[in-house]
């Protein structure tokens, strides 16, 4: 392992939101060199720098042959689509916040990268955040000329700024309330919309002559809160039900969860989300929804960091090294200032 | 007008549910033969047998332009997207169920028949139900070799059965409880379900080896209601996200409202379906939703009608003249058995 | 093996036209049952029964995960993309044209089907020319209610118009002179143009208002020769290119080779073929060529035959043993009247 | 008339090569300022800043309704598909080298500017050229991350290049042996390699290790011309064979005509190209040809400009009044050095 990244969705095991398993390892943003590989792999080879979606995949099933790597059929025992590091209800692999990692069906599952440490903090976000930014878009329908609102600016939505400027986007609008974040999102080339000083829906109408946007990305999820802190699960869909024209896309890259049985309300802890359906249905807005299936996307994204057209970095906020991983995720686990990115690995230093 | 239909959605202005202007006319099932152009009319010519899609649509504006003449920009003056007949909310364009009907930018709305009086009953169905019917396939990402949960066999519901084998699906299921309407279900070569016998989930789900449906249709709306007769908005949402397979797709052309001053809960009243999102996400499914912009497809289920790979006149229950529509909207809104679709005309008889 | 079946394309070699290498066996269309795995084998079992698709791929390439097995980076030891059983020059694989067949990669490539011996010859249909016609329906943007025109009636010719009706064309024309062959086109719904009888460019523009079909499939191949037996690789491009209308898509399945050095002319020897481009790009044609990637195909049309929808198996004229493949290959080759499709296979009788 | 620009493609009626009425005016790339609408019109305005494509469309037909304006099937008197300004064969339009232009079916026709005279020059590359560029891009797949090779530095290749980078692909080669034009591919951003120094293929198979790119735009057209100025139509369409990958895409916008009295070969003469089909067969090409239907993009690119990201008017080399057209049409017919794209114009200036 070179890189492993902490990711927010790692703080819901943390929190004792979503379960853990004593004694399994955290982490599904993985990077590294292969150490060694077993009998059945002849494509990757000892020595490769390799990139690790964080779904893993048998590559076999019908759901991967139709690319859903992300609900792979056979990898994880509990027989629910889809697998992955780090999640007791993902499967029982071990994370990467570690010195190595196994990956299972290694020649389906590794993207291969240039030899050496150039790009290391780009690369590091392919496993996971800089596809799901750009699932995002992909879900929302996001094409040259169009205009896009993004709800959340943490990493994936920061992610889903840059890909949707990469992708052709005339203008793209970020909404948050963290400074640090919507600053980043500038420098992305968006819109900063800050919901503490503006009203967002009002913003975004104006600029686009009362029409709204063409594309919306939830990137928030279900623990979305209003300013008291209140959790509103449907908060950020509504807002993006309503800043999206008629005709348009939305695409749900923030997690919502079956059941969450510490929620507020009996709908949430249902997984129930009571957001304007119908008026949504009026817009005949199509909705994607789920998980990233990193493969679809990892190659490319890929070749635009080669060629210097992507900056995924750009958000890491602190790099450290492994052991200092106790202190790093109380920090982030308590929202603090600055922490937008933590990156953890051999080398690093605080 | 040769032939107007009586749609399930006619029954909302009907009931007092959605409002009506007085002296307004009902219909937005229209076709006919012309009898007089405007001076801007050049495609179109008298004695043109015609159908006339239920979306009214300008043709220039913007969304015309993309193929979304369900949400014209220009053709409502209330600002709304979206314009068609009979209805006070959708423009001032008075309905078809009389003896001519005016219809504004002909030559871009009008979809031209053979003349004569052949398949007058299948090609009264292209203005709505049959496009709309296949909307909610094409929404849902029905392809050949694909499996089809539809839920309502009202004549949307039907239409979409019809569709969806018509595109090469395996196998379509539909549930409703109304014997007679399951039997049509049938004789468009589906598997009725009857949820008043069995339990449509597990049914499907054991019919698919515990997959479930590639794609699911929702051919019910806000009013769908259990057996007691209780309306539950997310009832038919809910069982689909059930049985829709992971990585699937759900095609939502039931009616949904924004806001429903006389609907039983106060979420329902503001147009929000606490429907199972939490679920759906995880699933990753793809939802699509709206009104269906018939000009899309028109065009080619008149082809298929005329080359008798296509019936939808099936489903017509009865035919009567004009001064009988008061009480053919009696029966219908009454939900009597058998009244399944009603079509007026002169020349038709009781 | 179960089935393995003579494929037109097996007659290159036979006749000398494409390479063959001492010892090797014929046969790219295969079906059987499992006898044996490899220990990197963790998803097929011995038992299972399976259809083999022609192209053999490793399933983790570029190309593979794009979903491109045909262009398999991987499994041809030449370094051309794409590799195949029982031809030198896609790689070193036996056909199965014999006992027992070795399926690299068992778990990505391997079909299953179920247990026992029905829709056998329906089955063996998957391993290439159902795919292969319904590939030509797919390059041509074959959609419900659209015309189509298929030029060639052996089994890809006649399974691109099974496919064509399956996805819900409104017509469906194939021209051919063999009247075995054109009959079995209107077996499966087709409209026969017999081209020793009629001229079939016009015949086709009368037949469709002079427009021309929407989608044209190319199933001759750089063989096409006129009634004279003479060799013209453009002959029947160029009658797709003046039936098909501008808009429309044209698939080429028929096989063309990028040398040929017995052809007739310089150019053809060169794979060079002058047909009417200028024509095409006037009408703005989209062209798609290539090899069938079998698994993109395989498993719906599966189900389809498996819910009684398709029925390949019409096509087939002979069932033999073993035993009688060198004469059945002396019939096939002679183009002998009623040849059209032969299964060989243990237990079958001549 | 604000502008109107001289495009590559009057030179084939100046010189000769295509049919030309006496009396009829030059000009399909055009814009304007409203000057006057008929009876029929109720969306443009008096005083409108207009940009009128260069293809006239009905919008009516099912071609338009398919949003194939460029196959217009009412607007050309002869039959054909598709109209057109100051060409007799796309029917009996006058052009906008003038003062004045009649636009028929304006509402339909005409895109809205934002008022004033901002982006002047950016703006009158929406009418042809830059939607032209876009849709080689469009028909070849470009998409983020891809790699792409155009062959012509010409305004449309030009304009492909820009847009290929746009839409985010990560490396874009320009091939084409004029300085000026290289230099300006270098300015979008893209790998300029000129074929009068260095051979294109091996250059290209190099810098793609091998693989050769995902994408080609042909660029050039039937007067494709060797180093000694001798044609070869298939010139550059073989070599876009030869390096676009198995499983690419060809996007050939460069005009080919279905027949050309004046070509050197009798084939040429018939609109036949004698390229590498049986290469691009077995890579499994996909060429996608013919006339870009402007308003597919113009929309969308408009917003580029607006929104600064687009830059189109890089290209001008020239802005003369229209007095001076004569001697322009002569330095731009000899292909003069530095006669990259003239613009025509009330107050332009020599």
């Amino acid at each position: 392992m070179t890189t492993a990244n902490i990711c927010g969705s790692d703080l819901h095991p943390y929190e004792g939101r979503a379960s853990m398993d004593p004694g399994m390892v955290f982490g599904h943003e993985n990077m590294g060199v292969v150490e060694e590989v077993g009998p059945g792999v002849d494509r990757i080879k000892v020595g490769d720098r390799v990139s690790v979606p964080f779904n893993l995949a048998c590559g076999t099933c019908r759901n991967c042959n139709d690319g859903f790597t992300s609900a792979c059929l056979r990898a994880n025992p509990s027989g629910q689509p889809g697998a992955g590091y780090g999640y007791p209800m993902m499967g029982p692999y071990w994370g990467g916040q570690a010195e190595f990692l196994r990956v299972p069906w290694a020649d389906f599952n590794l993207l291969e990268l240039p030899a050496g440490t150039e790009h290391e903090n780009d690369f590091t976000m392919l496993s996971d955040i800089f596809p799901t930014g750009y699932h995002g878009t992909e879900l929302a329908g996001v094409a040259p000329g169009k205009t896009v609102a993004i709800y959340g600016a943490g990493p994936v939505g920061l992610m889903a700024a840059h890909s949707a400027v990469l992708r052709g986007a005339s203008q793209v609008f970020v909404v948050d309330k963290e400074a640090d974040r919507l600053a980043l999102a500038t420098e992305y080339g968006a819109t900063a919309v800050d919901f503490s000083q503006v009203d967002p829906t009002e913003t975004i109408m104006d600029a686009t002559d009362g029409f709204g946007v063409d594309c919306g990305v939830e990137a928030v999820g279900y623990q979305a809160h209003d300013q008291t802190g209140e959790e509103h699960p449907e908060l950020a869909l509504d807002q993006l039900v309503g800043v999206v024209r008629a005709t348009g896309g939305l695409g749900v890259v923030g997690v919502y969860v079956p059941e969450d049985p510490q929620a507020a309300t009996e709908q949430a802890k249902q997984g129930r989300v009571a957001f304007d359906f119908g008026a949504a249905w009026t817009k005949g807005l199509r909705i994607g929804t789920g998980q990233c299936p990193v493969k679809a996307y990892n190659r490319h994204l890929r070749d635009l960091i080669i060629r210097g057209e992507a900056h995924p970095s750009k958000i890491v906020s602190h790099e450290l090294p492994l052991d200092q991983a106790v202190e790093a995720y109380d920090h982030f686990d308590k929202r603090e200032d600055g922490w937008t990115k933590v990156l953890l690995g051999p080398g690093r230093s605080a």
